[in-house]
């Protein structure tokens, strides 16, 4: 197994997830800065999803820098395989709750033009910082699966 | 490299494509057949990727039926990088495409309560086919992407 930059245990591992967990914890921010989002199934989602997203990143942060800490190497068979199942069910419920609300806001933005009685530019950034965390996310999904692959 | 059944070149594989075709076909005409889906962007997204869906699933499939015809193995390097590109790229827009459409048939049917004045029926079968599409649709990417590593 090759130790490429941004896969468990070093640094660069840590800032992708420190990105992720920065971005999905923006998301909730906004989006639960809105009054009414409760009101739309899709944001409801969006909500969860980046709860989930935020609980795992944190934990893999912390798992990250206690191997950095101790110098320890993560790259043990079980634990890639537990880091890709994982990264791969975050990744799919963050992207589609970013494209679900990515298709309400385009709804009430473009197609019926509702933006003046809508918290539009709350739920468009929040639907974009859930897009940024799943770009973060993806680099570290594709490359434990391929070190799950090839190890 | 191992011979795993559902990769590029073997009956499995060729059955993949035909079931992500068939899906796709179907939640193409469902939607096309409805003659108010241009006035929502996301629906008018998930007939792009049905249609990219088809074109990409219809080749690969004729490229299966190529190889099992004259008995060639198509797994070396280049193809298998080129297919796990492919579904890739087509996997991620069926995908987003469908929660859109999701997201909005949710907001039609569940929050507003408008299915009388639109045609919810068609367009929840329409996005329930892409989901089905890109269930089809997973496998083949990553056994592409599995073989590419580890190949």
């Amino acid at each position: 197994m090759k130790d490429l930059p941004g896969m468990p245990g070093t640094p660069g591992g840590l800032g992708l997830r420190l990105v992720q967990f920065v971005f999905a914890a923006v998301a909730l921010a906004v989006m639960a800065s809105t009054n009414d989002f409760p009101s739309v199934t899709s944001f409801c989602f969006l909500v969860a999803a980046a709860i989930l997203q935020c609980l795992w990143s944190f934990s893999l942060a912390i798992v990250d820098i206690y191997a950095l800490l101790v110098k320890r190497c993560l790259r043990n068979r079980r634990a890639v395989c537990l880091f890709a199942i994982g990264d791969g069910i975050t990744a799919a419920l963050t992207f589609s709750a970013a494209c679900a609300s990515s298709g309400i806001t385009v709804l009430i933005d473009n197609d019926l033009d509702l933006c003046s009685e809508n918290h539009c530019a709350s739920f468009e950034s929040a639907t974009a910082m859930a897009f940024l965390s799943w770009f973060a996310l993806s680099p570290s999904f594709l490359l434990n699966f391929w070190s799950m692959a090839s190890g």
